[in-house]
């Protein structure tokens, strides 16, 4: 008998037959022997109209006014699953994240978990009651309500499972696992068996949107074992989990692609210390978050080009922050770049195999792709291309590591 | 400077333009030096939204967890109407029921309060922000949601009031006050400028739904002035109070009529102790509120005939009921009769004049309506009459004590 968490997004429960799915789903779960404890989201929609009433109203509304207002939507769908699962014949009393003891700082919209007692978790569970969670919400300890932030659903479930030492905690989807790459552009994309935290944190964050990026980085602390699956099939899914031997095999377990990025450049700016601190300083202060910074030592040592990566949405205002910053200090020009996209390969394996980055540059040259940014990390080799490229380079990539279905082989080098 | 509390009721909170136009009214009456606290109820057609959504997955929802479905709504209309307070350079914070300290018995779905701490409005007022109340709702001691019944946001707006010592509480809806009858029959019907709690009571129980019987009974007990007027005018409205001396010269205030009523006799019943208190018991077990009953001792001592009437919908289970018990004693038979309505006078005046009934009795009997059931209380007198009378028993009774527009004088007998 194991005790398992499942969380079903808001595509799982997006309808009333949905939810009568997810009950039967829940029952057969614990007819199998099992307890379990179910965390679900807002019904599909419904945040976003939520989200939409309060804009109409206020362009700028109070941070805590949306927490109470978002709160609601998984309360509803919480009160309608543990209806449905009462409905079949099971018992089962619906929680809100306060009554589960989801004790949160006071960052509104995206509050940190501090605590969770999971005292009425666990007398609900001994009763043989099936407690129905509502995600995303936590309070405060003034017990104002507060909300995870987006996905946060994700997050309730992976802290309820490491307070109550789940065996595992199963997120229910509408795509059945993650993938080497994103089969809209890749179609013989491999849905992978099992991926390492820090492999899934490289891949949520660089675009394939499975799991909430907070979840992932919650799971590898307390040592969660997740499993990411669809609620529309019986198929496996994607086991997450602590780094093993056998992943070390696998030099790269996946290509991600980003498009929502651009490039700023400063071009000869005066080369004294300082000048990077002062810019990004600057950039940081306006609440925009950099992605890669290269910069270069010039030739002569007397002035150096420094480049980095910013979200598209806020490209306008980091071009003028740092216009305004290198004009006091001097420099040839600024060049903003919007037509550039991030690919990335992802894997464990490059810890301990090398030539993993000269096979990236070479496969991309061999396509015509000029590489316009590089960046590294332990398990991780990003390059920024042209984004008219970014389909061509992540499917070449994909095939160079040979990560596609059936031709499938460990990759040595 | 008064406190005011301000209740709006679904229909006044019923888009995002009329939570707008709250948002000015709550900020009005601030202007005007007032403290003001906001109670709302869900937006117009949300509780009976949810409520289809459950009953679509069960027939007989679990009443906790309805509870924390139906609580949503206000948590909504709260939260948007602090926002539109904000918009307009106002401070305001919305409240769910347990942050405001309502603490309930656990009776889900139709709780009764137990007490109120009110702590966190009270500081929020001192701090010159406006608070919002989601109504509707409180928490059990073991901080279950629960719902107050229908029309429960009167309730918390009445309970806040009298929690808080409040000058007095606004009741805003979609009609601008207490009329002297149904205007839909009565075209000249008067907006009464004064009521007395008892007489607000029997109008509210008898038929004229503008507010919640038991935040009547709740304002009579901790004697809050209660003022119920339109939202969408500026109209003065009717104030609900104790009983004073002006009020005593009034003999009737109002005519109200319930349509919702049906009729069942036992014929011929053996007469003998305990018959009355069998029949009823039973009823009573089946949980169907029994309201006028009638018995008369026959003239042979022998034999009785009772009669009583139900709400309509629950016709058939007494009828089922009461043949079951009579069988059992011995009677002629039971007859339910459906077509009745019930058709009652109103006035604390009766209690210091008399011929009041003599005069309603002579005014049915003049029109040639029938009387089937008569019952009294202290400042009601109520008559059954054939349902097709209704209107016409109403019409002649809001003559014959002069309580329409223009043609009013003071009754003096």
């Amino acid at each position: 008998m194991a005790l398992v968490i499942q969380k079903y997004g808001g595509t799982s429960v997006g309808s009333l037959d949905r939810i009568k799915a997810v009950a039967e789903r829940v029952i057969e779960t614990k007819k199998k022997g099992n307890d379990v404890v179910v965390v679900v989201s807002a019904m599909s929609g419904e945040t976003d109209k939520l989200i939409g009433l309060a804009n109409q109203i206020s362009q700028n509304p109070d941070e805590r006014e949306m927490d109470l207002l978002l709160s609601s939507g998984e309360r509803i769908s919480a009160a309608l699953t543990a209806i449905a699962i009462c409905e079949l014949g099971f018992k089962s009393v619906s929680f809100t994240g306060r009554q589960v003891g989801i004790i949160t700082n006071d960052s509104h919209t995206k509050a940190k978990i501090e605590k969770i007692t999971g005292e009425r978790v666990r007398n609900t569970l001994a009763k043989g009651i099936i407690p129905v969670i509502a995600g995303f919400q936590g309070v405060t300890e003034s017990s104002d309500v507060t909300t995870l932030g987006r996905g946060g659903s994700d997050l309730t479930a992976v802290a309820v499972a490491a307070a109550l030492g789940a065996d595992f905690c199963e997120i229910y989807t509408d795509v059945d696992g993650v993938y080497t790459t994103d089969p809209n552009v890749v179609p013989n994309a491999r849905k992978l068996s099992k991926i390492s935290y820090d492999e899934m944190l490289e891949l949520a964050s660089l675009g394939a949107k499975v799991l909430q990026t907070r979840s992932v980085e919650f799971a590898k602390i307390y040592n969660v074992p997740v499993v990411v699956r669809s609620s529309f099939s019986n198929n496996p899914g994607t086991l997450v989990v602590k780094e093993d031997k056998e992943m070390e095999k696998v030099v790269v377990s996946g290509v991600a692609y980003d498009k929502n990025q651009a490039k700023i450049t400063a071009i000869a700016v005066h080369d004294k210390p300082g000048i990077a601190a002062k810019l990004f300083n600057a950039v940081a202060g306006a609440n925009i978050v950099v992605d890669m910074i290269v910069q270069n030592i010039s030739s002569d040592g007397k002035a150096t080009d420094i480049s980095f990566t910013v979200p598209k949405t806020e490209s306008k205002k980091a071009l003028k922050i740092t216009e305004e910053t290198v004009a006091e200090i001097g420099a040839k020009g600024v060049v903003l770049r919007e037509d550039i996209a991030k690919v990335s390969i992802i894997g464990v394996g490059m810890r301990t195999h090398s030539g993993v980055a000269a096979k990236m540059f070479e496969t991309l040259a061999k396509h015509g792709i000029n590489i316009i940014m590089i960046s590294t990390s332990e398990i991780k080799i990003s390059c920024v291309v042209d984004s008219k490229y970014t389909e061509l380079a992540v499917r070449v990539l994909h095939d160079a590591f040979e990560l596609g279905e059936r031709k499938r082989k460990r990759t040595k080098k």
